[in-house]
């Protein structure tokens, strides 16, 4: 029973210092619940200079039906990789079991899975507790000024009510005009909702509707508004306490881009070493092999300068006055810097995130990595991801519904397989296990994005709320991609990019405002949401529950797929802890019948309480 | 049932080039076991330029009980990782499954699990039939010279039966006095026993009788019959079609070795920079913090040049006439160019291997890698590993003695776990699916070394020559520690470093020279052993079997760890096979009786019989 298991975790629960500097020592603690059993020895297990050390750890006390180890590790690399070593002592001789960030093995298990400590600068303090919401800007909303701006050659005008085409050829074409003074006036119903970051995909001119194709880094679409509109709405989202964060394609160009067309031009230009032209100038490397999307080469220093060393680079012109961004995501941040044997990733992730704390130490810097992103984000560059692959397709697997039929990201697959809760878990697990703590607090939750298809088209009736809730709890940031909270639907990102139904009632599929709110109001007042740890305590056919701890509280979870009955006993918890959840839950979506030893939920439905503090021996 | 699992690995019959160029495209085979079901579509899932791209597979035909597929995938980055994604339809929509290189997966998994090609040079053919016999020369066998070597003032006398001490203040200082040509003089018998490389350890002059602190890398220890002896060594193992391996401490000199006497008398000089003096030169950075052996700082130039890079540097020297070593086995190859914020170790590996390869293209360099050794060896700078956490450790956990109590590098455990045959297989495939199939094939299969416990100490009575047969006969170099073919005993390494008993028979535990001899005799013959692929049949409680296949022949070895009955049916064969298995092995230790359905077998046994090859479809 995963309740009853060991745990650590990277909060301060467990980690005396989550950054420590190298050279120091570190304390790192292990809750052994009693009824998992009583150890003998334990010891960190700690890789330094790639061999392994051991540190013993002494019994500090009990609390929490827990006894509590703690040992200090000395931090000699940059990534510290860490396990716990637990020796159960028995008549037939000690057996050993291995804590990881995947689980407890009671065999040898590979350093991949460790526990990670790093000296990387952590995302900024405000992203523990932020709620994200995406935007799309050409579907979120017109204001007054939209009706005066053309349209542009390459574009298919629509009206808002214009069903979005999700494939062929005018998926990116399709032009509806929303522009960045839509969102400034929609700050309302965003602050309403709880959202503390408004991140927009791009604002930069371009021959698309998605504008990743940009045609200069230096100025706001006129069509949104141009760089007035931009100040207006990070004036008056900051005054709200919101932050604004853009997107950057440092992979790409479009075609049309200033730089590429001079390089294009003009084989001797400095412009045309940004670029990977063949030999004779003919043809050049594109993301994808998508012509119009020039890829950029990292290796040359007058491009490292104008995009993010010099003063008035792409990277810092945007983060400083009069714009003021809050950060940055980084689109194709995976592919960003490789290109065969070629593979200056890292070194260019790092630069960005330099220069980026140069200006604001307090900005966030977010890399997409659309698959695993276990091995390229460790805090050193992207201080988190999007990424899918250890929140989004996890509670995909779950919760998909038989009959969708979605694509994502241009694989082959009907939808991803519908599989229980243990083996949910695991797959969390396996895709997460390679993140350090800070990492993965600042990676994005989404349940979808304007790349993927809709939860409300893949997900089982119902199964979108609960995806959302887990998503405001767990840790990571989470993120509300603009009409989720309508209830909006589509099969793959283009039809999901659907304009918002302000005015239009009939296009509201699910209310989901107030449930989102009350999520994202949980997740502001709870100290065990932004700081606690997270421990699994079931996860078992449609039932998955976690519970998220601090000193102060926590904050307990149960996410049902169908109805369940769930024994208390199964959940681990104190007589304290049993007795709080027959009380009401906190939140709730679904049916809940408390016996002394039973819940029995409805399903889909979530049920989050909240619970006292946990208490660590001084 | 894992025999029926579909299946791929690294082997002629499922890869096309094992090596191919960067913007080649390689055919790749999966074979889906007809039991298994049948597949509606097939793909494969390869990683380019950290973007995920599916390649659809065709169905080529159907052989040995199985349906054939196969694709085509670009060969874009250096280390290209890859899976097969597979599509079984149903009545509720299609099911897809991931077979990666630990196995197969209902659900999404991390790319660090997926098979990896890459474009570096693989290790020499010959490694691939080799059996390799180590040698610690102190340790090994005396001439009639050694009796006029002085011993050295550091050192104490023993005679060849005074008992090894495995712990205490004389466990580096014990001197016994064998020389390289007592090694010459023993390759009748280590031809007898079918050995192809012989590893000495460190032959350089020290102040140990392990020689890993040399004073210096450019003359072969006078106590062990100075340069001349080593000609004499090679000369006489080449004749005999042996190769000859020498051991290199990169990682660090002795604090007596010429370079480190002349940085420590002057700041000034060039040796200064070659290792990490603190400001005033008053102390320096070593091994695990033991100040006589210093450790080198691989960012020095002139360091490289004289270990590596120069024309008679300390690797080319040793490979060059009238040496002819056939390559290097690294020492702490995982710590070397590792210290704290400084991480190039992959750089200097990459530059030994460079070095080795310009002298001579068929020379082996395997690097020592004590923990797992997946993140560091790919094929670029080690072409193998050292290591044992994918094959040594999990052998240790399935046959280890419930009253063992041994070292393994300072851990503090007292033994291994002691587990079942599915927890074995699943730690061996943990800790060996980021290796390449050629880096698997040249990394050492130990049963022990004199780093380490003996297996005879550490596993239960008759558990030695079965986890032999497994070394001889799985993907990697199998290592008989010189003793082994003795059954001789240690429970630490330094205990295990036991003089060979050649004239004291009263000394040999178990006389298991035969069984060697036969095993790598079977080895050698068996074109499914050095060219095959690796199927496991069965990892279940007290029994593991797997399959060597070739278009050829195939090898199938079953393990047994206590009497057991295995049904033939578990074992995924045809008609054929399973009528072979009715027939006497090629090779057993044990008792065998043979059903029509089923095999009983006594334990600790093991079971090897040739079977007829693969057919694979045109």
């Amino acid at each position: 029973m995963v309740a009853q298991h060991p745990h650590h975790d990277g909060s301060a629960l467990y980690v005396g210092s989550s950054t420590p500097a190298l050279g120091e020592r570190c304390s790192l603690r292990l809750r052994i619940p009693q009824a998992w059993g009583t150890a003998s020895r334990v010891w960190v297990r700690s890789v330094q200079d790639a061999e392994p050390r051991y540190d013993e750890a002494v019994l500090i006390g009990t609390g929490s039906g827990s006894a509590w180890w703690e040992a200090s590790m000395l931090h000699v690399n940059p990534v510290a990789l860490y396990r716990f070593v637990i020796e159960v002592s028995g008549d037939q001789g000690a057996t050993y079991w291995h804590l990881n960030n995947a689980g407890l093995h009671n065999r040898d298990t590979s350093d991949y899975n460790d526990f990670r400590i790093t000296t990387a600068i952590d995302a900024p303090a405000w992203s523990r507790e932020a709620v994200m919401y995406q935007v799309f800007p050409d579907r979120f909303a017109r204001s007054a000024a939209a009706d005066a701006h053309p349209t542009p050659e390459w574009a298919v005008a629509c009206d808002w009510d214009t069903p979005v085409q999700g494939r062929g050829p005018d998926v990116a074409r399709q032009f509806y005009g929303g522009d960045l003074d839509g969102v400034t006036e929609k700050l309302d119903e965003l602050e309403a909702l709880g959202v503390d970051i408004v991140y927009l995909t791009p604002f930069f001119p371009g021959r698309s509707n998605h504008r990743y194709d940009a045609s200069t880094f230096m100025s706001v679409d006129p069509l949104l508004g141009g760089d007035e509109a931009l100040i207006r709405l990070v004036e008056a989202a900051h005054a709200r306490g919101m932050k604004v964060m853009g997107d950057l394609t440092a992979n790409h160009t479009g075609d049309a881009h200033e730089w590429f067309t001079r390089a294009q031009a003009d084989p001797a230009s400095v412009e045309a070493g940004f670029f990977y032209f063949n030999e004779d100038h003919s043809d050049y490397e594109s993301w994808w092999g998508v012509k119009s999307l020039p890829k950029l080469n990292w290796a040359s220093a007058a491009l490292r300068e104008a995009f993010v060393t010099g003063e008035d680079s792409v990277v810092a012109h945007w983060l400083k006055a009069p714009f003021n961004l809050d950060g940055w995501r980084i689109d194709v941040g995976n592919m960003t810097g490789r290109l065969g044997a070629q593979d200056i990733n890292k070194e260019v992730a790092a630069l960005i995130q330099a220069r980026i704390l140069e200006i604001n130490p307090n900005a966030l810097l977010l890399g997409e990595e659309t698959s695993d992103a276990g091995a390229d984000v460790d805090g050193y560059g992207w201080q988190g991801a999007m990424t899918y692959s250890n929140f989004t397709r996890p509670l995909w697997q779950w919760l998909v519904s038989p009959e969708a039929r979605v694509d994502f990201f241009g694989t082959p697959l009907a939808a991803p397989n519908r599989v229980s809760a243990d083996v949910v878990l695991e797959t969390h697990r396996d895709l997460s296990s390679a993140f350090s703590w800070p990492v993965r607090n600042a990676n994005m939750n989404a349940l979808n994005t304007h790349d993927t298809a809709r939860a409300a088209s893949l997900m089982i009736p119902g199964g979108q709320v609960v995806a959302a809730a887990m998503s405001m709890l767990l840790p990571g940031i989470p993120v509300i991609f603009a009409g989720d909270e309508f209830g909006l639907e589509g099969d793959v990102g283009e039809a999901s990019r659907t304009p918002i139904p302000w005015d239009e009632p009939g296009r509201v599929v699910t209310d989901l405002r107030t449930a989102y709110a009350s999520l994202t109001a949980l997740r502001h007042e709870s100290l065990a949401v932004s700081e606690g740890g997270m421990r699994w305590l079931l996860a078992d056919g449609d039932v998955l529950a976690f519970v998220r701890e601090s000193a102060e509280e926590s904050i307990l979870l149960i996410a049902t797929r169908a109805a369940a009955t769930v024994a208390l006993e199964r959940l681990g918890l104190d007589a304290g802890g049993a007795d709080a959840l027959r009380a009401a839950p906190a939140f709730s979506v679904g049916e809940l019948a408390a016996t002394d030893a039973e819940l029995e939920l409805s399903g889909p439905g979530v049920f989050v309480w909240r619970l006292p503090g946990v208490a660590v021996p001084a």
